[in-house]
């Protein structure tokens, strides 16, 4: 019978508005002290108006190319949108949400995730104003 | 050692043709009978032209944009597309399949999905016409 | 007690530049191996500039409509983009990524995975030339 665990961490991340934040390093050191060999991690934002976001950790213009092209394909104060009570950059952050993921599931193998070598986790937070956003992390295996 | 289970449940939704049905409850009600404290619910939609969302239960004008939204960004009748045997709008639903998700992955803790204070489960339905849509549900935990 | 267990595999693929290329056989077949009966399949693309797709597996053109679609919403050589170091198609390759996903989660019924009647897997690669692409493959169930 194997030897089966699992355990559960919230990760807070104070975004200072529109943008990328990396959180690879919090995971991994989530992850070590589970202790974990081989399973799978899940992670979860609980929030609609951000999402989360693997994608190159290397040169930082690959992140402001992401917003540029955002900004192009849902601008804030779009004409078309009908829900602006709660501020021109409110349902544009909707539609990145839902163009991008909420969940996140990632291997684990030998003790580690099973990124590749220019693959970090990022929280990318859709609103213009600053926020607290939070992930759910779930951590299984033996 | 742990004592972990797993159930599965298939969910299954008529739809009235393309728009957002929210279908959170039925998650919930079934979490609730597998009496699982901690683990994962994994959603699963087995169709290629309908796909599952997280997103805003409050103000019914969110779904109504991001409705909007994907009507500019993948027209029905699109000239540049060429799979129109099926109809107008049979393209454009696997495309917008593509920029969304087929499958939802979403810690249980507490005895609860972990979703946010305005997070609910939607399928969305690309097509126009009523369609019956299938989705497998998978709790794992104990 | 339940009997559960986990495997995991690595899917390579070369691909002979930007496209769809199924690998649902190798999937069933690696899960077939297992004997696993009920479970959760997920899959993880190792890349920054591919990525993972559910989609239609009838006709061909689907396919061509995704890339001609991606091509209008992404284009080559955008002026837009200031991440140009690396070739014309790999920012773009980049955003096809983030519109896209990088993992799924596939539940397992009866000894297979539940895709739907027309559901395929698909690795995406979204730069023009070829490349080996590594898919970490991990089956839990009992």
């Amino acid at each position: 019978m194997k030897n089966f665990n699992q355990t559960a961490h919230q990760i807070v991340i104070a975004t200072r508005g529109r943008g990328l934040y990396e959180f690879t390093r919090q995971v991994m050191d989530q992850l070590g002290a589970t202790g974990l060999q081989t399973g799978l991690a899940t992670l979860f934002v609980q929030h609609t108006s951000a999402s989360l976001l693997i994608q190159e950790n290397a040169d930082p213009e690959v992140r402001r190319d992401l917003d540029r092209f955002f900004a192009r394909l849902a601008p804030d104060g779009d004409a078309l949108l009908g829900h602006t009570a709660e501020g021109p950059d409110d349902m544009p952050a909707h539609i990145r949400s839902a163009l991008t993921a909420v969940n996140l599931s990632i291997p684990i193998a030998h003790g580690k995730l099973v990124l590749g070598t220019w693959q970090g986790i990022y929280l990318w937070e859709h609103r213009v104003d600053p926020h607290t956003r939070q992930i759910h992390a779930h951590f299984f295996g033996e």
